[in-house]
């Protein structure tokens, strides 16, 4: 029974090359992260469905990837409930698990889990995937890893501090030129205050949210249309169009929204972020943006977006600070801060700009062409001296046309290719080819494997 | 709505220690894997019902974690198909995905599905996690990682061989004492020839395959309870009790099923196998063993099973030669061979044998003490130099008393704290304290880091 074989839509096989990139950067980040004195932890791919519900909203819920009962699951649901079409009940009695669809609910999860076994402030760091049943499109995928780090029980700004040179440090060993834009979830507050609007918070933040995407008049217009007064809008107008350097913003935004408690302390918090950032050295450029919202139902504190500089798509990372993130799980009142590189956007940055590191460890350095068992015997041998020496080496299994062993060596991107036929036992001296130049050299072992080692 | 958090049963968490001793586990594979020439794939969590179901046997298709279709997965069932209560027809109608069982299916579909792409023969290594909705118990978890390396498209003894050159590798570095078991289908089957019950090859290997756990008797009892003559027994027991060093029982094998066309091959492949180790340096006891039968409808030639000498645990190892994997999604007549690691038995031997190394990667090397904003500000800058130095660091984040400072740092195994009051700040002068010894210096900064470099 042949099937034509393939995959769920919108998940990825990933080749050789493509994991060669991918780890590369996993393995830049994760290095970064453990350099800060971040941990790894991990948690299942699936969470009790109790656990993951109501925490994305309503739209979220729906993508969540739900688990069938193993074992009868029928024997929860009546006919009765199929004719009723009551999708919701028969979900959640033949379904109570789901794949989780971030790393961020598992997290304050764990946390309130295991709080008695946890150091805080705790700072842990989580490579894994994810599972979303968003509609599959370009750059859209139903699994994708997540790259989190998060500080938490700390709420001082040193944390912020500490994830901008993260992501600094990152992104300069990726060689991506970026943007970390900065914002602060009271300042927002602070301006729906002064406009009269504080009912209006996340209207506001939602429309102007878009302004680079669909610009200033149709900002307006979406106020308009989300019942923000002209009045209201003549007052954001200055707030929105404020321009300059951080310092200059800073100044502006503490005149504008610093006559409120809120405002007075998200410009604060802002100013001491900028203020620790001077004393070190940040490659990146830092900009405050007072129009950057980013979920802002979930934030309290800062705000945080990063941007490639050359390539248009998107944001390569970003987060900030939830003051009650562990709350909804019975552990109220522990701050926490951190942000979310998205592996596969950084994947899109890097092959356009022509970026990845030619050479990249996930092939074999040397291998030992095949000319039958006599030979096979004897080059085993010289494939260990190889490997203890450090070389990733393999012996072609087959002893195959030459041509046939080659075009393989050629393929997989073999940098050298050792020829050791009858001729060369006897003589001691081995041939070995440099695939990339063609040359040839003739020697005996310990200088071949000077050579290999540059 | 405060909810007591847990996990799904049969699911973990992991928390960073760990992690630490998991990822000491899987790097040292992974390296072996890649000194060895053996690249890397990643398939999806999820795959088609059609590409999983049927692989594993009823039982098998019983164990795979279905996913509920997304959207309104009603739509194809009607009431009448709850009240006939066909609980396959239904699960078939609401669902079309799974999450992966092991990594071969996997593997065969991904050969199949992008044969175009691939430089034959394919050595490829997969670690990555599968879902089994098992009964859980001590040791058996409903999701857990595979560590799968594979050969495909070349039936040379020489792969087999690789794998055994690549076991001892591992074993070696991880310090664990291990007998790798060798044994090969084919002899199997000329055993079940030469003893006249061809169409017993199943029930003999599945009694004998016990032979460790309920001993000879037993086992003799169960070939009779599976239809075995007294003759077919008496001329069985030789072969059973065939014991003695490697060649020992070669020469016993040949003379016993040699007579047959699949004793002869089996013998002379095991003979192959054995005389290339003997060019190589193997550390493991390699042992063949002809009662060696593991999931035998699966392979067709080698079979290897490595066992911890020192923990009596199981396997920490196995696979074997399969000739026609991948006919079933359509590319018949391709060879391969595999084996696969377990990461959780390999964790509980080193634990067990307490081989953990001591000082892992995965803690900060140094922390610096909080003693307020000016001096964070100051020890910002020391931080940053540490870094660059190569050394793990992180800033205290707030100024917490001293106690509890240092708690945090022991209790995270943090190995130096940095002491940088007013007065160090103006000395030049820093402390450095080991938290192993209680020891503490006070140097200029280059001083203390050339200590902490050791």
């Amino acid at each position: 029974m042949a099937q034509k074989p393939s995959i769920p839509k919108g998940t990825r096989d990933f080749s050789p090359e493509e994991m060669v990139r991918r780890n590369y950067i996993f393995d830049t980040i994760r290095n970064v992260f453990q350099h800060y004195g971040y941990q790894n932890i991990e948690t299942p791919a699936m969470e009790n469905l109790s656990t993951l519900m109501g925490k994305y909203g309503e739209e979220g819920d729906r993508l969540l990837f739900k688990i069938l009962n193993s074992g009868d699951f029928l024997k929860n649901i009546t006919p009765g409930d199929v004719e009723a079409g009551n999708i919701n009940k028969i979900t959640f009695s033949i379904s109570e698990k789901g794949l989780r669809y971030d790393l961020t609910v598992p997290f304050a999860r764990y946390v309130v889990q295991h709080r008695n076994d946890i150091v805080f402030p705790f700072k842990r760091y989580q490579i894994q995937p994810v599972w979303r049943a968003d509609r599959p499109q370009k750059g859209r995928y139903r699994e994708f890893y997540q790259c989190d780090v998060d500080v938490i029980g700390s709420d001082s700004l040193l944390n912020e501090v500490e994830l901008i040179r993260m992501i600094d440090d990152i992104f300069k060993k990726l060689k991506i030129e970026i943007v970390i834009k900065l914002n602060n979830r009271k300042v927002l507050t602070g301006i729906a205050e002064v406009i009269d609007a504080p009912d209006k918070l996340t209207d506001i933040t939602t429309a102007i949210d878009k302004l680079d995407k669909i610009g200033i008049e149709n900002v307006y217009e979406e106020l308009r249309q989300r019942g923000l007064s002209e009045d209201n809008i003549n007052m954001l107008e200055p707030i929105i169009n404020l321009s300059g350097d951080n310092e200059k913003r800073l100044t502006c935004l503490k005149e504008l929204v610093g006559g409120t408690a809120s405002g007075s302390q998200g410009t604060n918090e802002l100013q001491e972020i900028v203020d620790y950032l001077k004393k070190v050295e940040i490659k990146a450029d830092v900009e405050i943006d007072q129009a950057l919202a980013r979920g802002l139902n979930y934030y309290t504190g800062a705000i945080i977006e990063v941007k490639a500089k050359d390539v248009n798509i998107g944001s390569v990372c970003g987060g900030g600070r939830y003051d009650d993130l562990t709350g909804i799980f019975g552990l109220p009142g522990v701050s926490g801060v951190g942000v979310s590189f998205g592996a596969d956007r950084i994947y899109d940055v890097l092959e356009e700009m022509n970026l990845f590191p030619e050479h990249q460890k996930g092939t074999t350095e040397v291998m030992l062409a095949n000319f039958g068992k006599k030979e096979s015997e004897f080059a085993l041998r010289v494939l260990e001296v190889l490997q203890n020496s450090g070389i990733s080496a393999e012996l072609y299994p087959d002893a195959a046309k030459m041509k046939k062993q080659m075009q393989y060596a050629n393929r997989k991107g073999v940098h050298y290719v050792m020829l050791i036929g009858e001729e060369e036992m006897k003589a001691g001296h081995y041939t070995l080819k440099d695939m990339e130049t063609g040359e040839q050299t003739k020697e005996v072992l310990s200088e071949l494997i000077r050579l290999i080692q540059g």
